[in-house]
């Protein structure tokens, strides 16, 4: 049984959690300055309270960061600010030179991570990407639950560079669609386009149709997870534009995180800008 | 019976000729500065040989411009310096603010053109869209061919707008993806992308395969292609970065244009700049 910190219980984090306390683990999570929502989360998944980081970090042995991309440093040199000496592990969609500095401060006790696909509720759908000297350790954390975990051996931020490459697409694809609706509504091609992607692009109206919808709560966090995207791109001395033009698509949708029933139209009408009258 | 000059036989220009031909037209070419595999598909199209521009303008009712985008235009000024006094119809990948230079010099002479898909050589594969107040000119010459036409009534520039739109998304995610396998070589997960795309992105993977081989003899005139996507994004007030990124992906393999035997290895080489040694 080995003692693990959750920071946080997001529905992804509080999944793994949960996937951690199963297989016989204790998942500590710190309440302060944490939401009602997360807490029920937390409950939910049989974590267990405490008050505040000082108290919990003395008794564990793990540290696992599930957060949005941009807090990743900070809650690494939170932690590293403590008398904590066990294996920190970042499982968040960051670059590699990002996730370099939070390695530069924890040294062989890093463990790079990187995870694709929904949160894990369901078997075979969920991986966590590991990488770094310490990486099987947290995999054996994982042995057996419904999260599937795989080492990457080529290097100690590849567990980043996957995540990378594989929200480089789904992700930035999502983004270009909706872009190009957004021209096409522009230029009044709409309809003439809604006719020729019907008939020679299979179903992509109807993805196109699904995925305003689908991503107008989650836009606020892909933002910096596209500009993480991008720095990686640059690293390696690939063209950054994708992901920073997706960053953009993605941040004029980030205030329709709380908005309800948002469909098509009101998605285009945030991209076109038009939205300064309304909102 | 319309007689019609075609700028220039091309693979796309010359089936298009073709079908103009079997339709009981006549198409002229202007053979001077030419190539001889240009004449050979000239000559196998049924196409009308001139040898100067001067020749053949003063022949025709008509002037269809198919071209790679940064030529057209200039060749649309070409066209207007001569007594030419028909109607200019421009068929290439041009951003609308490129089309709306050549309309200023035509006026209501001129007819924006965009064409999706591949060479007319089989039926419902190979679209026309046309816009201007002479768009069912063009349209009735094309009538029961092979070459679908379709007259959009939203603008006299939503013809040039539609092609944006369309190649926006085929030759932007191909961009993309060759981008994204690019990058896994870079950061040595390319193995673990294949499993992960084969796992959870269906056909992905394979697709990513042909798109390396399938694109590099037509990267070179790709590159032009997605700068006037950019400059259509730009026009909207949208993110102009995709396809910016898009066209430096193609702009790098553009010295593929003659080379035989391309696979994926080789692409992925010129895409990370390693090919200064060998090339």
């Amino acid at each position: 049984m080995t003692r693990v910190l959750l920071l946080h219980p997001g529905a992804m984090g509080s999944s793994l959690g949960h996937n951690l306390v199963e297989n016989g683990h204790e998942v500590f999570w710190i309440s302060e300055g944490r939401s009602e929502t997360t807490e029920a989360r937390a409950t939910q998944a049989s974590l267990t309270r405490t008050g505040c980081l000082a108290d919990a970090i003395t008794q564990v042995e793990v540290v696992l960061s599930v957060c949005p991309p941009e807090n990743a440093i900070q809650v690494g040199c939170t932690i590293a600010e403590t008398d904590f000496s066990g294996t920190y592990c970042d499982a968040n969609a960051i670059a590699p030179a990002t996730s370099q500095r939070i390695l530069d401060v924890f040294g062989d006790r890093y463990v790079d991570g990187g995870i694709v696909g929904p949160p894990a509720h369901v078997h075979g759908h969920t991986r966590l990407y590991l990488s770094g000297s310490n990486a099987q350790q947290i995999s054996d954390l994982f042995r057996s639950t419904r999260v599937q975990t795989e080492v990457l051996v080529n290097g100690p931020l590849t567990a980043s560079a996957m995540k990378m490459c594989y929200a480089a697409y789904t992700k930035g694809t999502a983004a270009l669609i909706l872009g190009i609706r957004a021209l096409a509504e522009h230029y009044g091609v709409s309809s003439a386009l809604q006719a020729e992607w019907s008939q020679s692009q299979n179903t992509l109206w109807d993805r196109s149709e699904r995925m305003g919808p689908g991503t107008s709560r989650k836009a606020w966090r892909f933002a910096p997870e596209m500009r993480e995207i991008a720095k990686t791109f640059n690293g390696a001395d690939l063209p950054s534009g994708f992901h920073e033009a997706a960053a953009e698509i993605y941040s004029r949708m980030a205030s329709l995180k709380y908005k309800e029933d948002v469909d098509t139209t009101l998605v285009l009408h945030y991209l076109l800008a038009r939205n300064d009258t309304d909102s």
